[in-house]
């Protein structure tokens, strides 16, 4: 079997049978459906429908609770603390970012800080829903400990990420959704396959020294924070505004999505909204937002082609996959077979 | 003359007084004073008293406007736009997160955007003004223009900076005051005079390829984004939330401080506030800090002494010269004499 394309309505249809058939409500299912299409759809496979396994795997082990619905404890006119019950990361998430956004609404911004969650996936997708109307959307999210701080050799934090998402009117609105370590553990991987050295900013081996070879990094190693101290930071501070402000778990206290599947992973988010129009006229702003972007656009370049904005490979990727289809490799076309014919569903292959 | 010490009080008393001569109020005089002692003692002296002559030169040439008071042009309940009328930055500064607090302290979360302002020094010293009222605190600023997007070569953002405070019951408070740049030109420059090379993420040549070579990045060069498009990223998203949101210049629309000093340089802020007490009791988080600090400072190294935390490198500086004094360069004690002499101001050398 080589490399298919499946059409995003396809695919979803697929997740959503199999999260109903794992006892999540039909929008719950759909929700966490669409979570995982969004990143295939943009490119971030890494983040698709590869976790659709783990995710219904945690639901059968229990780690995540498919009946759970986020509570509100506490809560000011323009903040909110939630507590998400251990549901599933997309419901919470989707959940937080609206009660964020009414927030915005009624009193200019909105804050709210999520715990006892799990893995949400593409950040981007809940920053986004902000953007639809009319203000800025932020989306943070901690994660199991893989990356130590600055100068240590022992993993202690997530590479915790965060998105906002900006309006610019027309589409693609800028999206900047990154996490504070240097990079992915999937560029990690793909070095190895090739048997390519990295640059020794990437990782530290097992002693926490910088290495060049992805080996040393994936036998016991570390991704290293962006920049050194300057990640190590940007990861704390969102630990901080996650895990430690929301009562949920932080550093150490958060489990990785592959770790003890039947036990709660205590992940914490956290979510923000800011309406344009408490500063501008919505129309201004977004003139504004197009006179940055344009010089951006205009930059002389050392080399490339052009310069891009945050967020505008994603949605290039994603107007092209939404006509070409999503690809789906050998290996997970395999691997959501099986689990297809597990759940006795119908698998789109 | 050799390196001096000065004690803060005395090094405080004579900005004040330049300040005052050159027309600031007294309060307004002292702001400013304070905001670049507060670096010096704190180990930045980037943002120290060696700012001292060009705030001179641009209250002489018209560039800051020393009687310049904040005006609210627009508030929600948790949000509020403020132009500075181009005065100094401190002044605005402080004003921003004042509101911003006041804002947090009705409503749960406070959010002001600047316009019209100028240079504000260290972003620290406003975001710890929140700490003291059991708040996070955020302050951001945008800058002249001296960095290039990701695979451009030509200066179309600043490097860009915000400081994060958060409160732990005792002291320090965990500060995250970072810029969006890979290093500070000092670096660079510090490697020029010493003649060693700079690691190749850290510069780029007027090319726009990276160099080690200290002498190409000073002639005409840039300083790389943090780690690449991660780093253009976080600027780019900076500026939009203080320059392009609060009606104010943006990208190459801001000056540097050292350019055209008779005009207004169109720098612009953004200032945060949020309550702890909105999620949980203080002590409680104060609690989970303390667990987080600890957590950090006891794990492992690879080789250096300890783990810090952000802003506790700073905090034992601050210690350290209040009571040893701060010390001030042969150069740098040179030129505030000759300020001193031109302002009839007494130089404390």
């Amino acid at each position: 079997m080589e490399e298919v394309k499946v059409t995003p309505e396809a695919l979803m249809r697929f997740c959503t049978v199999c999260f109903e058939k794992l006892g999540l409500s039909v929008p719950d299912a759909q929700v966490t459906a669409e979570n995982l299409v969004f990143a295939n759809l943009r490119g971030v496979d890494s983040h698709g429908v590869i976790r659709l396994k783990v995710y219904v795997d945690r639901l059968r082990a229990g780690g995540f609770k498919p009946k759970a619905k986020p509570r509100v404890i506490a809560e000011s006119e323009s903040t909110a603390l939630l507590d998400a019950g251990h549901g599933v990361g997309p419901v919470t998430g989707v959940a937080a970012m609206n009660l964020a956004i009414a927030k915005a609404q009624a009193a200019g911004s909105g804050w709210v800080s999520v715990r006892n969650s799990n893995h949400f996936g593409a950040a981007a997708f809940y920053a986004l829903r902000a953007v639809s109307r009319g203000m800025i959307g932020l989306a943070a999210t901690n994660a199991g400990p893989t990356m130590a701080p600055a100068g240590g050799r022992e993993a202690r934090l997530g590479n915790n990420a965060f998105a906002v998402a900006i309006p610019t009117g027309q589409p693609p609105p800028l999206v900047l959704d990154m996490a504070a370590g240097a990079v992915a553990w999937g560029k990690i991987f793909v070095a190895q396959q090739q048997k390519k050295k990295i640059p020794a900013t990437w990782a530290l081996d097992k002693n926490g020294l910088p290495t060049d070879d992805p080996d040393a990094a994936a036998q016991g190693g570390f991704i290293q924070p962006l920049g050194g101290y300057k990640g190590y930071g940007l990861s704390l501070l969102l630990d901080v505004l996650t895990g430690v402000l929301s009562g949920g778990g932080f550093a150490t206290g958060v489990r990785t999505l592959y770790q003890d599947l039947g036990n709660p992973s205590q992940v914490a988010h956290a979510c923000g909204a800011l309406r344009v129009d408490a500063f501008m006229p919505y129309s201004d702003f977004c003139r504004r937002m197009e006179e940055m972007t344009d010089l951006m656009h205009s930059c002389p370049t050392s080399g490339r082609e052009r310069i891009y904005v945050p967020g505008e490979i994603e949605h290039q990727t994603e107007q092209k996959r939404k006509v070409e289809g999503i690809p789906i490799n050998e290996t997970l076309c395999a691997e959501l077979t099986k689990l297809a014919a597990e759940l006795a569903v119908t698998a789109p292959f």
